[in-house]
């Protein structure tokens, strides 16, 4: 991972906000910026120096992972983002420091100020408009993406392994199960999320957690999940049918596929999110689904499962390269039965690229 | 779960502080205190009255699970924080609100300022000292406790499955992928912390997260896991040892084992936290252990896995029947082998009850 780089661009922004320091707490945002993936950390950064504090755990941990010749790294006793405070106020030059205000506690902010001198209490530690690392960790670099793209493989053999472990009688927990067990066994660090194992009208609820329930001999089931590879998520889901399906529910199948495949031909930088959202909205609104598809077609993916961009109505921004966002439509029709396809898709700048290959035709088992 | 007379005690308790109003948001004390375990939620609670606030999504949840005749339910689409600090402030007599700075984020506590009317903005929400909800959390009830050894036998009856599965050539993912789906399949909704497989020199690492390092043909492993059951998690660590240990191994062993049942032995109510840990401390003093015991003997655990009390050097706190602990001193000798042995206890009025009844002598596999 190129963190010299990163702290480079990360730098220039400061620069250009006009910020004399940065104060980076949240631990994805650690991560990205040094590589160290310790549980208890954080980064003061200014326009010259940057600095990892962290506790006496992680001294071996942290001299192995921080590479960066820009990062200095101090094991200390105090809490680490105390010390980065502390660290920041005695900098020359640095009149005030930004923060995370999404990753703060009102609790952390006041331990924060109490330990500065009672001269900077008030105007040292300044809240952030907005994630100034955030808008950086959007665009995936190659190294990300390659790590991403093992990621979403790593899903796609596990749902091929699932597929040969289905039969009927089985629980929906005992699928979950299966699915984690197989994923350890691949060399996943963990899931990314709680399974989600959804077995004919429980297919219906868009976040069914797998329950004791028996798979019926007749229905849907919605599989959703993924896993963390060498800190990055996967996410994907796939709906088969037990028996053999009715013909209302083939064709809603159908339908959803088609809106599933529609908004990832839409997918290119540039596209706003909501264009991509109404790609897969506009085909289920013909398919008289519209009602059925209740929530967004997709949202951001990397360090952490859910990051933006959120891919839904009304949301302006526009994709770019690098981005690695899901797509997800989904309907639900209480009582009955929820279809839900989705893939990881990397943004590139003349389209898309699926990163999930698994099949989607619809699989009757 | 009895959550009117929860909400009662809590209701007196901010009338003994002169609170007209409290909003909760920390989910565990949204679920504690109103028996709601969907993922979006906030409480708003005055004298008279009290109101859960979510979303659509949950709507048959909440009817189902939220019937403390005490508490109204609101689906809507505003954030559910954000709504119930506009309730709040609507309500007759309710000049202020507190809420809890340790899980409210400054950008949080921006957001709903934004909503108050002008006049309320600036005093409207103010901060607790301490939260109001967690002291309840301490002393489990009745209910909780039966949960909580349910959850507890739950992870000795994977130590049980365990010890038949561990094999020279195993790595340790397998067997925390074996714990994880036999604890699955046990009935548990997941684990409630990243399960712990260390061998060998591994041992070492106070949390050595399972690699995929194979077992050693000889040396100590170390299990720590826990899951959660109904909500409520449990924690439990067995060292073992495979193949015949050396002399100072065992000592070692016997030493930490003495260590352990002198904290568990030292627990009763209205004992401090403090001569807990130092009954563990100074038997591994005298066995010339004392700095390789680098942590505290345990902490509280029960809807999230560490709660308070810390049971720790310097705690002075004091333990209350009903509190549930985990006694867990170790030992760590890097480059050469740890061991650490975990309980989770029950505090009672003349003394103590050990949830976690698995065997502590020394296992030779």
């Amino acid at each position: 991972m190129n963190h010299p780089y990163r702290i480079g661009v990360l730098r220039r922004r400061l620069s250009r906000a006009g910020l004399p320091g940065l104060l980076v707490t949240h631990l994805p945002d650690v991560r990205y910026l040094s590589g160290f993936t310790g549980s208890s950390a954080a980064l003061g950064l200014t326009r010259r120096t940057a600095k990892l504090f962290t506790d006496g755990r992680y001294t071996a941990q942290a001299a192995e992972e921080v590479t960066a010749p820009q990062i200095d790294v101090e094991i200390g006793s105090t809490p680490p983002a105390v010390a980065a405070v502390q660290w920041l106020a005695a900098q020359r030059g640095v009149s005030f420091s930004a923060f995370d205000p999404a990753s703060t506690t009102v609790a952390d902010l006041t331990r924060w100020k109490a330990v500065l001198p009672a001269g900077l209490r008030r105007s040292f530690l300044s809240p952030l408009p907005a994630s100034l690392v955030e808008p950086l960790r959007r665009q995936k670099d190659d190294d990300e993406l390659a790590l991403m793209s093992e990621a979403a493989l790593l899903g796609c053999r596990l749902f091929d392994h699932i597929l040969t472990f289905l039969r009927t009688g089985l629980a929906e927990i005992e699928i979950a199960a299966e699915l984690e067990h197989q994923a350890r066994l691949f060399g996943a660090e963990a899931m990314s999320f709680e399974t989600i194992v959804a077995s004919g009208e429980r297919s219906a609820l868009p976040h069914g957690r797998a329950t004791s329930a028996l798979l019926p001999r007749r229905g849907f089931l919605t599989l959703d999940f993924g896993i963390i590879h060498k800190g990055y998520c996967s996410d994907m889901t796939r709906t088969v049918y037990l028996g053999q399906p009715r013909a209302n529910e083939r064709s809603a199948y159908e339908a959803v596929l088609e809106a599933q495949q529609a908004a990832v031909a839409a997918v290119s930088a540039g596209v706003s999110c909501s264009e991509v959202d109404e790609a897969a909205r506009s085909v289920l609104r013909k398919a008289g689904l519209g009602d059925a598809f209740s929530h967004s077609t997709g949202h951001g993916v990397g360090l952490e499962i859910h990051e933006p961009p959120r891919v839904g109505a009304g949301q302006t921004a526009r994709l770019q390269a690098g981005m690695v966002i899901t797509i997800e439509p989904g309907i639900y029709l209480p009582g009955k039965f929820g279809i839900r396809i989705e893939d990881m898709v990397a943004v590139t700048r003349n389209g898309f690229e699926v990163l999930t290959p698994a099949p989607k035709a619809l699989i009757e088992l």
